[in-house]
């Protein structure tokens, strides 16, 4: 059974989110489409609908990340399930507890939901290969290989700036080759039809086989962002600034930083993104990050509500009633 | 005053809950039935009662336990209480606070419950000698002394599985001397009548005065676990296996290690126990950890429907209207 | 702008409370008379009230302290708001983010509400200057600058025990030079018209221009508590006693401990109180601390009140229908 296999049951519903890869164009829509709905959400007084109440969603992070665990947290209780966070370093991995046996544990004590995130690649997917027909698991991040509810906050955010996704041109730059973030936004991107991706990085950044993720390949970044509608830029991992791969956080910023005079390349009305804590002076400037063109905040704000959608539709199975839509009414 | 008079009021009902040694057989019984009711909850849609809403529970924690303290967790939240979770090491004691201070602090923001863990034998027991009336104490694991909680766990395994205790035999195997789990275990099994409580331990292992605690002692595996009914595994902690007491973990495991052909000695009936984690190929092999005899994963199961029992019972008085099958019904 | 402008809206409402110092009297007033209104939740059977109800509060702490941020989360989940727990050491500062991008961030995560403790003065000011518009902030200590809900439960504690400030004698002892504790108590005194504030303090943990503050320094402890219907103890800092500043905690406690003897110099009803934890032995002994006198758990019952207050205050304006008493009725 391939991922995208393990991610739906046979109805094609949303059962683990691990990855964009391999998804259908549908459901990707069907996520945006639910994540759009919860937009109004926090625009109440009482910022909370009541679709998961009673659930048990466990945060389990083998990797610390305040600001990803934040927002799932967030998610999870607007939409009223209780929430546990089990940062795993100093317990049971300690104790020399398996995966397998941590995943049994908290499956017998009746969680519903695990946001997994791990330095490995693939331990998200172990989790779902493993789970119980009741139990789904939340990529939040593992190893190299996906960050996948990070790129549909970023097709949300296009989306709604830039609506049809067929005639744009989207250029991603930065560290390609480590990051997760750019391997999900490129899959999204193509599942989602748009018009071309390009990616802009130093050769040393780039896997060997880029041209096969269906994009177009640039070293310069002048070149790259020519008449583009949509720059995410990455974020470049301090120890890249550090490492052979680079030779200073400083040189990366004159060949790679954006400034004011480069976006003046892209199109006219060109959206800046950025899946943040931004470098300041490393991928771009002060004045483009707080500037007209910047969405970064709206990334943010989206962040919840596509975490609040992939939450409600991978419990939507094990709700009465079924429909998400109606129980949200209720 | 013993620690029994201190645990239960004049009428003989739940206070605090420190230690199963000198209980009433009829109160262990009425935590066994009350978890059992509770076993439901977690199958409903909404996983929740009202029972303890707006009590605030703290989980006190002097000694890091994801494990445990997840559990307390979870059955707090699942009774609606609001909980707090408080590890000491980095915070009050650095400062210098006493442990009788800390517990005045938290009584005068009108905590309701302190859930206590401690490496030193006996915190629990100081806790709720100088609690104020309205509050009570769950020892969740206190030095060699008592876990009580995971011997109450325990029983309700081995009473789903086995019904009658009077028949029973029950064989204990590991590291008896230094395990909190295994005295309150012991305890638990005499006051319940179990027919006949087992220790199986290397000498090293083993308190000078084992036979006094109501036990019979083999230091032979093979011997110990003859036609047993029920068998428990310790966990063997990790400094004993360095230390001096052991020569190795792969020694251990070759004289006390649990295979499936020396569970072929035992009743064919017999069930599998341990607190977990487990370390795979020491205490037993993955074989019989994920065996048909295992009810490993069913006590995590129950543990939180024990503690949901204990919790609540011991907040019974306080709560309007007095029974706690009353409230649940509401 | 100055603070207590930033802290107030046109009408002279709570906007954020940062700092004592420039706050109207009449706001000081309504501030404590609604902190003895929430006096009663916590005597009731569910201790709770639905005022903040689906509201985020952040308890965003820079620097570590279990104590405050204890009192903060209790008296959130007693206004039902959802509260999430975020110190920045391990995170988003060491990725490089800048204060104001964290502040955006969660801002667009829609919170509500932010509690925040920083070792540098000026650092919740800094915040709030930058607070979009439905954002509230609180200062839960910032450096050696204020730290304004300690001082306020500090002034219900008085005005429960001695009603009418006008004819009191006041009197800090210890630290005041590091205090922000006693910054904040002396504006507050001054504002509500003490009738006589003392500070007592060696030379060398006095500010230069202490006079300057509305107070009366004493460098000698006898002589300051004279009649004293109030005496506050500071809490001396860890490493003030191994300093240059101090010779010994033994030798501060010889001059500047309270003992009963000394006590009895002051009003034969004086209260004492000291913010906690306190060191024993070195700003007071037991005796005094757990002595007729000492008011100090008290404060830290009213403390979660006064916290109840200044949130429910704060965020007034968002809340439908407008009027604090009005919603707690309902």
């Amino acid at each position: 059974m391939n991922r995208a296999d393990l991610q739906v049951d046979g109805d094609g519903r949303l059962r683990h989110f691990l990855t964009v890869e391999g998804l259908h164009r549908d459901l990707l829509v069907e996520i945006l489409d639910t994540a759009e709905s919860f937009l109004g959400v926090v625009e109440q007084s009482v910022k909370k609908v009541p679709l998961l109440r009673g659930k048990t969603i466990v945060n389990l992070f083998f990797e610390a990340s305040t600001r990803t665990r934040t927002t799932f947290e967030l998610a999870a209780k607007r939409l009223s399930a209780d929430v546990l966070n089990i940062h795993v370093d100093a317990s049971a991995t300690i104790k020399g507890e398996t995966l397998l046996d941590t995943l049994r544990n908290l499956e017998a004590m009746h969680c519903d939901m695990f946001v997994v995130r791990h330095a490995d690649s693939g331990t998200a997917h172990f989790f779902a290969q493993h789970a119980a027909p009741h139990v789904s698991v939340i990529n939040a991040g593992d190893g190299r290989h996906a960050h996948p509810t990070q790129a549909l906050l970023d097709m949300l955010t296009i989306r709604r700036h830039k609506g049809d996704f067929g005639r744009l041109r989207v250029v991603i730059v930065g560290d390609i080759l480590h990051s997760r973030v750019a391997r999900s936004q490129i899959h999204a991107l193509n599942i989602l039809g748009a018009g071309e991706v390009r990616v802009v990085a130093p050769r040393t950044l780039l896997p060997v086989q880029a041209h096969t993720l269906g994009v177009h390949v640039f070293h310069d970044l002048e070149a790259g962002i020519r008449d583009a509608d949509v720059i995410i830029m990455l974020r470049l991992q301090r120890e890249r600034m550090r490492g052979a791969l680079l030779p200073s956080a400083h040189e990366y910023f004159r060949l790679y930083g954006l400034t004011a005079q480069r976006l003046g390349l892209a199109h006219p009305d060109a959206i800046v993104m950025h899946p943040g804590p931004i470098n300041r002076g490393v991928e771009m400037d002060s004045q483009v990050a707080d500037g007209a063109h910047s969405v970064i905040l709206e990334q943010v704000h989206y962040g919840i509500a596509v975490r609040m959608a992939v939450m409600s539709l991978a419990m939507r199975r094990r709700l009465p009633g079924a429909e998400v839509r109606e129980q949200e009414a209720g």
